[in-house]
């Protein structure tokens, strides 16, 4: 099953897709809901980011080679290998659906780079999970971009303006159910050229062990979402006039054209 | 003015104080709202905090006598007094209001610290704004806890658990409005006893620096939070039993009792 959340005539609205079509749903699709009826073609939708969370938890970094690219291709010395799955934090105010524009701020010297990512978002209240029934509350998996810019990533003491500027975290396009989140292709094309490919079976920590692991201390709502690291180089930079594109086969392609500020 | 959240025979509801009572509210403060005319006692009313933001800012670092003793008395040798006004997130399901059990994991070794700051409430969207009308969106101001784990903050790679366990970030009790933020006395009992007192002139930042700088790269949404940091050392840590008090005279008492977690 697929979902999503579009702008629909009377305001934003959660949708299930069917084929060519969408029709708008009364909730939440991971809460009680119900097909209202009112059916639009997808291709005349505006998609918003699949789910608004109250919770935005993002593992940073989750795959070794990243890790080990960023250390040395941007200096980044304080990196290391993480030896427990540590979770980190992103804003909801950077959330953009796929078709809207990425928006680099005038001050900002660069680079830019996107970061594909899968995300995984939860469908029911759950604590104290153990790893093996931990993606038994997962709803489904969508794809994130995790946008950062990288002399900021160095120079600020946290990751605010280096990733959390407005319209800098695409997720969607949709919500897909019944994904393996360890055993899918995450590639990445830049004005359709392909740019980086990976796959999510080298995850550091696991998505369940991630899950466990934070519902040990917090308690996991229905629209949380976890981001779970990217892999690999992060190259090109992204420019003014670029579209990048986030796609795994089952969720979708994360479409976001890149432009600079004006004044 | 003074305004709070209460838990209604309805449901959560936004209310307006007046003396010994509460008058409940259509919606939140700083939207289009007006009173109801259903009105309690205060005091037979559960609070719940104030707003649960879209965004959780928080300064962390914002004054120079708490960060040199943090890094001499916890040896958190890593900290430095900043020379940017970089903010950082928390999550809003470590939120409780204030009369609420702060919960202190079982596997926590502590110290488990209070950190007495003064919370700036957002009313309306803003961007790009001059530091000189920054307040100009600001609703008014609460109090907020933030609790953190000294052993998880110097163990952990991010402040997950160390600052975001549930039940670690009370917020309250009232929104107060009118109040200048830059010269309040805020201060800190454990079980009636003076612990801690600061003046909030003393930031690194202000308020309105830290919200202008926000904006210049993130909308800014009603009800969005900003704590904006502590000052001084935040001893003694907190033990099951303890009730720890965040005082400010205008804004009033925000108090929550210590429990250990049961296995």
């Amino acid at each position: 099953m697929k979902w999503c959340r579009v702008e629909a005539p009377d305001g934003a609205s959660y949708a299930e897709l069917d084929g060519e079509h969408v029709e708008l749903l009364d909730a939440a699709p991971f809460a009680d809901c119900r097909r209202t009826g009112r059916r639009y073609r997808l291709d005349e939708m505006k998609l918003l980011p699949p789910v608004i969370p109250a919770n935005f938890y993002a593992a940073g970094l989750n795959f070794g080679s990243h890790v080990e690219w960023a250390k040395q291709y941007h200096g980044m010395t304080h990196l290391k290998i993480p030896d427990q799955a540590d979770i980190g934090y992103r804003s909801p105010s950077a959330l953009i659906g796929s078709g809207a524009d990425i928006v680099v701020p005038l001050d900002s010297s660069g680079p830019v780079e996107y970061e594909g990512e899968l995300v995984a978002i939860i469908g029911r209240r759950a604590k104290y999970l153990a790893e093996n029934d931990a993606l038994e509350c997962v709803a489904g998996y969508t794809l994130g971009n995790d946008l950062s810019e990288r002399a900021w990533q160095k120079s600020d003491r946290t990751l605010w303006r280096a990733k959390n500027c407005d319209t800098w975290k695409p997720m969607g396009p949709f919500i897909t159910t019944g994904l393996d989140p360890m055993n899918l292709t995450i590639s990445v094309k830049i004005n359709g050229e392909n740019a980086a490919e990976y796959t999510t079976d080298k995850m550091l920590f696991s998505a369940q062990h991630y899950i466990a692991e934070i519902s040990r201390y917090m308690t996991l709502w229905p629209g949380d979402v976890i981001w779970l690291g990217t892999d690999n180089p992060t190259l090109p930079d992204l420019k003014h006039g670029n579209v990048c594109e986030i796609i795994q086969e089952e969720i979708g392609v994360l479409r976001n054209p890149v432009v600079r500020a004006s004044a």
